[in-house]
């Protein structure tokens, strides 16, 4: 078997070493961001061109007015504070929450040995002894809210760095598109490197501190700090779910009424609901979205750990090897520091037409960086030959085919991104086919849409089966955690060019409110329709990841439950596998209905203002945007409630009341329909937001047939884009959610159904 | 064990017996259907109550046009001739097909043994020597021959009764509502019985043929006749999806002119797409799910046999008890007679508010003579106690067991019917919810329809859930089979009110194309409301029972291939199951983006036939309805072809190339996902045609609000209804096609896959 060539000691210091230097670096590119200064004063004398080398629209316009200014910082605190306000609302009630879901972890799990102290056979070598399961129920409910709490302050930070950097973007589009959007995208890295870097070095405490405790019992510490993925994919489900009805039911109440029935343009200050759509875009998308990935990078770390602490890493106690999920994290962090270089230093953006291959060269430098990188950490973290355990026997793995693994996994996300852009971008004929559909009404736009969608499920799905055969057949469950930790290995520029959407989003909102020139709409319109695609891309990566992590949780969730088979041929296990396949169905019925209820309410007030605020159509009146942004918050605290219970509570009741085969069919059910749904729905959604800006923007022959702006195609379009918006930001990403949450959940709680569940099959 | 009380001599006789009675009454039911007269000669003079006891709406209005039943034969013959010419080309293209697989199946089932005419050891039995593999490969081929000849003359028989009651229908209703319910019920009636009468005969007599080849080597006998449901639902699924496309191509075509863009009613004589859209009812709603249902019932019936065949009752030769199934279908026939009689004869319908009532009653009615008459058949036709073939095991059964596995079935069957009813009828609060959400647009509406979709496959799939279960604990695979049959025991009824529904719809076409009266149009349109919901109720039952019959047709598979568990560990099996599960949606988006390319040729077309025939939309020129038909047929006969390789290519390429565990996995994947898709999109669809129907309607206040004809509101609905059209009609349907054929198709071939497949395992 032979030892790793880096040193415990030097894994030791090297993994919180990458994760000081991706904070460092977050922080650096904060610095840079924040010089764009929001106050008027300290700018230099007008005339003077602004203190910068470059000329303002406004000078070049004649028009100099530097109220823009401080009418942007005005917009920018408003939202800041709505947004700030609703997340507060938010994690108070998920505080309740988790509290409570502490509390049934700690019983249920110590429950499994009646509470005792006394130490038991270990699960798997049952000729050793390890900590009671009390330990295991403390530890997991700690872990649990530790996860909890790195999420809340992931979407959290991420939600600040956002609300900071969206009026910084919009004066900075006044100087050119080049200088906004290395604003925003610099704004997004922090919140990716903040992100990336804090997740690890959290986890890497936590099992060093675990380590105090638990000594040489590494399958009980790692089993333990499953919890943290619980926590953090707890979280990421409300996040998701209250955020994505929020930003939805602002966005379709503000524009049915707005675009449709008023037809006045987007985030025009004189629409009621325009600050909550603007919110919307920050905790749905911003701090959504972060929590998620942070979930399912916990996530596919954790089920990475577990099965390596009973594999020959663990039983041989190879700190370094054990730590090759967090050696690889490591690298990602540096690979994607210098990557964001490529973005931000080494090429400069000069015109609309390079942004969209600037962020898809991210994609293709990171993932070429990182197959090396993973190389490199392969050969010096890993001995040349090991053992990983494989449902009950040791499989022989070489170092070099957890390479493969890894790479597998990295590339079938660049190849699910990809197919993403293509089908989602409205430079490529799919989406053109779609705006092509509106000459003949909403109808036929719809249908399109929808075969759209349906059909760019197609390759993502086999690029996923391709990567689970391979890195399954090469080094079994772990082989698949280790894969979707690939996925993930580069999430802070998945993260940077995923939050740069909505804050380019919400800059051309801000610019718009503004009053300032059209122009500089142009730019941040490009801006955004980049930032649309990539926001695809980023849902396909979150939904590729939560696909293999769900399933490397689930083979851990076997493993742990004893479940020698999970055969499809038992009843027990097909009804399993049918209602599991229901459930994002259910799921979806739920999110989708939310939205339209909340947003019925809000059409309902932006009507009313709009007809009972005297001179509010006419702008010499302002509207009321504090009651929209209520009606946003309340409709989300209290609609997330339902689908999050049915996430929450099925594994809980299915595990209890069916025992764990049943369970396992659940499991592998919502997985492979799930993962169908949620591809279908945000591309579908992406798709028809893209035909609508292709007509709008009118680059084309083709697309000037179609246009402008109010044509019968145009309205049609709109259409599409107001339905797709729950499916892709809404009911879409919360599936990836529901898969993930479900695996670890039952994971988690393993020890007790396979100690007390199946109630009813006992009873009859 | 025992014997069973009927004695296998009477088997013999009451089988045909019970198909002769259902053949006589479906001719007694056409003979009453034809006495309505389509010629104007034969009437009484005018003024003398035209013969009948009846005034004619006509004579109370002082119109007594006696030209509108020319008119009306005119029409009528028009359909006929459209349907029958479409039919006839599509059977043209699909009997090369036929021709090629008939090769392929010989080819590759010969081949197994290498095309050798020596006996083998059977497969269950190792010590008994069965048939040649070339005696397989030769029956299966005919069986297959006879399967789709015989699913032919099923669609082709409905749309001729259809085509021969529609102008009847329109004619009866001059006289009342009650008049035409019962011609188009009886012309439902006709088809159901036909259809169930000759598939059940057609099977008696081959068997009672291959025996004498087979003599008691059942095995062999039942293996051969699965060809019988391979043949039949290959033909069903080119019936679907051709027929489907070709009606949704004329009516989405028809509809996005005519009533959105000139604004002019549903049917009108002057939309060059009428006649089309009416031709496609029957061809795509008739035909096609003749064929559909045709094929589940024969494809339950072979898997039931095939499992009966290696149980006690084949190993016994026990004639009687092997034919249960067969029984169990003669029992249906003589119930639905009884039922039929419910809705003609027993009560008579005088006003709209009935019809609804009138139809859920067969279902009821039929549903619980049956559950009497399967314990009549479970206690006459089975020993008390035997054994089942269970994966390589005998389960010991008793005969109530199977009682309660075929009564789990049939209900489960009405559960799911009324679910359906619940979420598609117009009179509960579902559809009403989505006709309310018009208000806000089209947008909100497809939001609320897609949640609706979504909503109402909870309780069908816990349905089905719970059928499996408690069959398949009760009688392993044996039980899923007699439970699908038991859904499938009313087919007859099922048909009957399924059939009426495009009977009405085009009762209603041919009454607006003839001019007749508003009131007439009124009248159908409430036959067409009832028959919309109808229509939904069979697709229910439908795709409840092809979920069924699938998974008994995948448990032969599993035996027939030798396969000893369907590990979902395995990563063979679980991209099977993954890829599986996407396979729904591939072929939905095809079927989907076919029917909108077709409708947007038909859009072209209608629109150049209004810009240049002159006079048209003033009705001073005729329009040419030939071109439009051949739009349709064209298109359908072109773009069924991928969505059919698909489905047919699917299980030889992956069985072949990959072996029997991943086919395991792609049919559970395919299986599970694919039941959900179907029973949403169904739902939706229906819950939007309705919604639009109850806004058009305004029978309560609520309605009223939202309408009337050419509101904001009602066009929000259309564009509901027209997106749901290729939902409902195309894709939803044939989605139980997909996975009972790749299921029936593995079964077939699963002797060549055992011994040639998995070649890429076996290259690398």
């Amino acid at each position: 078997m032979g030892a790793a060539i880096l040193s415990d000691l030097l894994a030791e210091i090297l993994i919180p070493a990458a994760a000081a230097v991706g904070i460092a670096f977050a922080l650096f590119q904060w610095v840079l961001v924040s010089r764009v200064k929001l106050s008027t004063e300290k700018q230099a004398p007008a005339g003077k061109k602004n203190g910068y080398g470059d000329y303002l629209i406004e000078e070049e316009e004649g028009l100099n007015d530097h109220n823009v200014v401080s009418k942007c910082a005005e917009i920018q605190s408003a939202i800041s504070e709505g947004a700030t306000s609703f997340l507060f609302t938010e994690y108070q009630y998920v505080g309740i929450f988790m509290a409570v879901f502490a509390v049934l972890i700690f019983l249920f799990l110590g429950s499994v040995e009646g509470f005792s102290t006394k130490k038991q056979p270990c699960t798997y070598s049952k000729d050793k002894y390890c900590k009671p399961a009390l330990a295991n129920a403390i530890f997991s409910t700690l872990s649990f809210l530790l996860g909890a709490v790195t999420s809340v302050v992931s979407g959290f930070l991420g939600m600040k760095i956002a609300t900071f950097a969206n009026a910084r973007t919009t004066l900075e589009a006044r100087k050119g598109v080049g200088k906004a959007f290395i604003t925003a995208f610099r704004s997004g890295a922090v919140m990716g490197f903040l992100l990336a870097a804090n997740g690890l070095l959290v986890l890497y405490i936590s099992i060093n501190l675990f380590h105090l405790y638990y000594g040489d019992d590494w399958e009980g510490l790692f089993e333990a700090i499953t919890g943290y993925g619980l926590g953090g994919s707890s979280m990421a489900l409300f996040g998701r779910v209250g955020g994505g009805i929020y930003t939805k039911a602002a966005d379709v109440g503000a524009d049915l009424v707005g675009k449709v029935e008023r037809n006045i343009p987007e985030d025009d200050p004189r629409n009621p609901a325009v600050i909550a759509d603007n919110v919307g875009d920050n905790v749905g998308d911003i701090a959504g979205m972060g929590s998620d990935l942070f979930g399912s990078y916990a996530e596919s770390s954790c089920a990475a750990l577990v099965v390596a602490s009973i594999s020959s890493f663990g039983i041989n106690h190879d700190f370094t090897s054990m730590c090759y999920p967090l050696l690889i994290s490591s690298m990602g962090i540096i690979v994607c520091l210098i990557t964001t270089l490529f973005a931000t230093d080494f090429f400069e953006i000069k015109t609309v037409k390079e942004i969209e291959p600037a962020l898809k060269r991210q994609l293709i430098v990171s993932t070429a960086l990182m197959t090396l990188g993973i190389a490199l950490v392969s050969w010096i973290a890993l001995p040349s030959s090991f053992t990983i355990f494989n449902f009950g026997e040791q499989k022989l793995v070489k170092n070099w085919e957890l390479f493969f693994c890894v790479a597998m996994g990295l590339w079938a996300g660049l190849v699910i991104g990809f197919t993403t852009e293509y089908y989602t971008s409205n430079a490529y004929s799919p989406v053109q086919d779609v705006a092509d559909s509106c000459r003949t009404g909403a109808a036929t736009n719809v249908i399109f849409g929808l075969a759209l969608g349906y059909k760019s499920v197609i390759i993502p799905i086999f690029a996923i089966a391709v990567g689970i055969f391979v890195s399954f057949s090469l080094a079994a469950m772990y082989g698949i955690a280790v894969a979707a930790l690939g996925m993930l290995s580069t999430i802070a520029t998945g993260l940077a060019i995923d939050a740069y959407g909505p804050i380019s989003d919400n800059a051309g909102g801000i610019a718009e409110m503004a009053g300032m020139s059209h122009r500089i709409r142009e730019r941040t319109d490009a801006l955004d329709a980049a930032g649309n695609t990539t926001a695809a891309i980023g849902k396909g990566f979150a939904i590729g990841s939560a696909a293999l992590v769900s399933l490397a949780l689930f083979g851990a969730f076997v493993s742990r439950a004893a479940i020698s088979a999970v055969d499809v041929l038992t009843p027990k296990v097909f009804i399993g596998l049918i209602v599991g396949a229901m459930l994002p169905y259910w799921f979806s019925a739920m999110t989708m209905k939310s939205v339209g209820r909340a947003a019925l309410e809000m059409v309902e007030e932006v009507r009313r203002q709009f007809n009972t605020i005297p001179g509010l159509m006419e702008g010499n009146a302002k509207p009321d945007y504090a009651t929209c942004v209520k009606i946003s918050t309340d409709a989300s605290i209290k609609e997330m409630i339902p689908p999050g219970a049915l996430v929450m509570l099925t594994p809980l009741i299915v595990g209890t009341l069916f025992g764990v085969e049943t369970l396992a069919g659940v499991l592998a059910g919502a997985l492979v329909s799930g993962v169908q749904i949620a591809i279908s729905a945000s591309n579908t959604g992406g798709a028809w937001d893209n035909a609508k800006k292709y007509i709008e923007a009118g680059a084309s022959e083709h697309a000037r047939t179609l246009g402008p702006k109010g044509s019968d195609a145009h309205k049609a379009a709109v259409i599409g884009d107001t339905i797709g918006d729950p499916l892709k930001d809404t009911s879409g990403p919360s599936l990836n959610i529901l898969i993930k949450l479900m695996a670890v959940e039952s994971l988690v709680f393993a020890p007790f159904f396979a100690a007390h569940g199946g109630l009813l099959f006992k009873i009859f």
